[in-house]
């Protein structure tokens, strides 16, 4: 059914010719393609909210880089959205909450969705651009993980040090794992909606782990992304926590298919770390590629040895930036499909 | 000469009857009295060039507080002005500075100043605040790290990536260790002149360390701070990289005697990354200090007993939030002090 399955079976631990290659945030403003796209609709949300639009610029990455699979264009807070806390998107600033939630009682102006009703615009999406790939490559679906929507929604924007949210598993710990439950709820319900809709597999993102520590890391935040991974069985599951190198080891113990790496996270040091028993995904620092051709070579060559050629998802540690030349990005890619691991 | 040397004697793996505590930023906006003084001086800056101002605010936490040290009030990027690269504060925003550097063209603007000169206001509060303490406590005084001065020349501002201090390690390294030596040589520089004007200790804070990995820090950064401890003979010097943890290794074999930790650097793991012959300092998530004060005595012992009654001097992993309420502080401080470890 899929001409391209490089992904899947790396997810799934099976043997592959080559490390299959996608970058986080691939589908957005490094391609002129996507500006074009942005620009006609208007608004950022819009673009988000308008199926054909976000499967267009879904599948431009697939088209015009190469890569081995799509990704789902739209936002993690579409979650809170749909929950009860709208958000606005201020240009070169970044996304904002209106309103917050930082107690009991902030907590009944948010419910949880019927996501099919609220979110009915993804799962169009998804179905347009399973259409026009017909099959080239797997689609991938992703949802914010519940720490990082946490983090939104009491802070209301973002943080360099997200204290508003980290004060509250302190000093209300009781009114910190009622928010994480109910974001919980929404998010496994959200991707099983992408899963029906078509997505081959997702990735849960949280952006923000790397301001916690272990033991709250453990005691608030790993119980939601183990309901998550025990909920999707249907398709991988990447759990991808950036900058949470101290909770590595819990990660990999929750039947996910995928983890995903930052880039300070030592290949070696995270196979160690994880064991044998899943793949994983990353982790080039992504400004490498705003230096010459030779030196993406050279940095990405070190990198596949590192991992490996089996049970390696080729990506940068973290989405790519902005301004990063799409020159360079190619140039990763192609390192990536042409790479030869000694044998 | 001191009557409370608890701080110099854990840092030199001495015993000690008791953990000494003191917090990052302890002589900041958590205080009321703090604030009267930086109103009374105008600006951020007045505030850091007038000694007779610096000297007071930086002994107010030793009489309000009772903490084991003062640590001098100033600024890291004092460095970078007195080197020919001025910053001014935007209130409420941070640092920014007007003018950059980002090529070896824009070298020619930064030099290695005499610092006695350029700095002339730093030693002259340092021997108001002994002459004030009289004993009473040690000082200590402080720098920032070269790779995050370079973060700051280079990107002009904080930033969540500082993606173009990195850029340069790839794009340019002829450049990024042309700047980072001259970083060096100033900060050396800077430190003598502390000691020599009669600091007891010193810290280099490395704020930035996280943004790189285990092979870039190794390669740009360890040096200099190798070149800053084999320079520091006098006292015993601090290197604290917060949110290092891939190079908690590579700084625990530098010649410096305590190893700063952040809150997502468990103690048992760090004493067993840095061996038995460093003094661990922290490392309390400053927002435990926002909850009420069981919490706070509950995680302060906790923390106490992981890290064990020797080479261990009590901090936050970070520097106080400025909203943290004195309370919480004060508790935390008291419950180090009152701590009972079972021998």
């Amino acid at each position: 059914m899929l001409t391209n399955d490089l992904i899947l079976r790396a997810a799934r631990g099976e043997r592959v010719e080559r490390t299959p290659v996608w970058l986080m945030r691939q589908a957005g403003r490094i391609l002129k393609e996507y500006r074009a796209v942005r620009e006609q609709a208007g608004s950022f949300i819009n673009l988000v909210t308008t199926p054909e639009l976000a499967a267009e610029v879904t599948i431009q990455p697939v088209d015009i880089l190469g890569v081995d699979a799509a990704i789902l264009f739209s936002d993690i807070l579409v979650v809170p959205e749909a929950m009860g806390l709208p958000y606005v998107m201020d240009e070169g600033k970044g996304p904002r909450f209106p309103e917050v939630v930082r107690s009991m009682d902030d907590l009944k102006r948010i419910h949880v969705p019927d996501v099919a009703d609220a979110l009915h615009y993804v799962p169009a999406a998804i179905k347009l651009v399973k259409q026009d790939l017909n099959g080239r490559v797997p689609l991938i679906g992703f949802a914010g993980a519940p720490w990082t929507l946490f983090c939104y929604m009491t802070e209301g924007k973002g943080s360099k040090t997200f204290s508003v949210a980290r004060r509250s598993l302190y000093a209300d710990p009781a009114f910190a794992t009622a928010l994480m439950d109910r974001i919980t709820d929404t998010t496994i319900a959200y991707l099983k909606l992408q899963v029906a809709a078509g997505v081959d597999m997702v990735q849960v993102f949280d952006s923000w782990a790397g301001v916690l520590d272990a033991h709250t890391y453990r005691t608030f935040v790993v119980p939601g992304l183990k309901r998550i991974c025990e909920a999707i069985t249907e398709v991988p599951v990447t759990l991808f926590a950036k900058d949470a190198w101290f909770a590595t080891a819990d990660i990999a113990a929750l039947p996910c298919a995928t983890v995903g790496l930052d880039w300070a996270q030592d290949p070696r040091w995270a196979r160690q770390v994880v064991g044998p028993d899943r793949t994983l995904q990353g982790n080039l620092d992504p400004c490498v590629l705003y230096a010459d051709g030779a030196t993406i070579a050279r940095e990405t060559a070190r990198m596949l040895d590192a991992f490996g050629p089996q049970r390696h998802i080729a990506n940068l540690g973290h989405g790519v930036y902005p301004d990063i030349p799409v020159d360079g990005v190619r140039r990763f890619i192609d390192t990536v499909k042409e790479h030869n691991h000694r044998k």
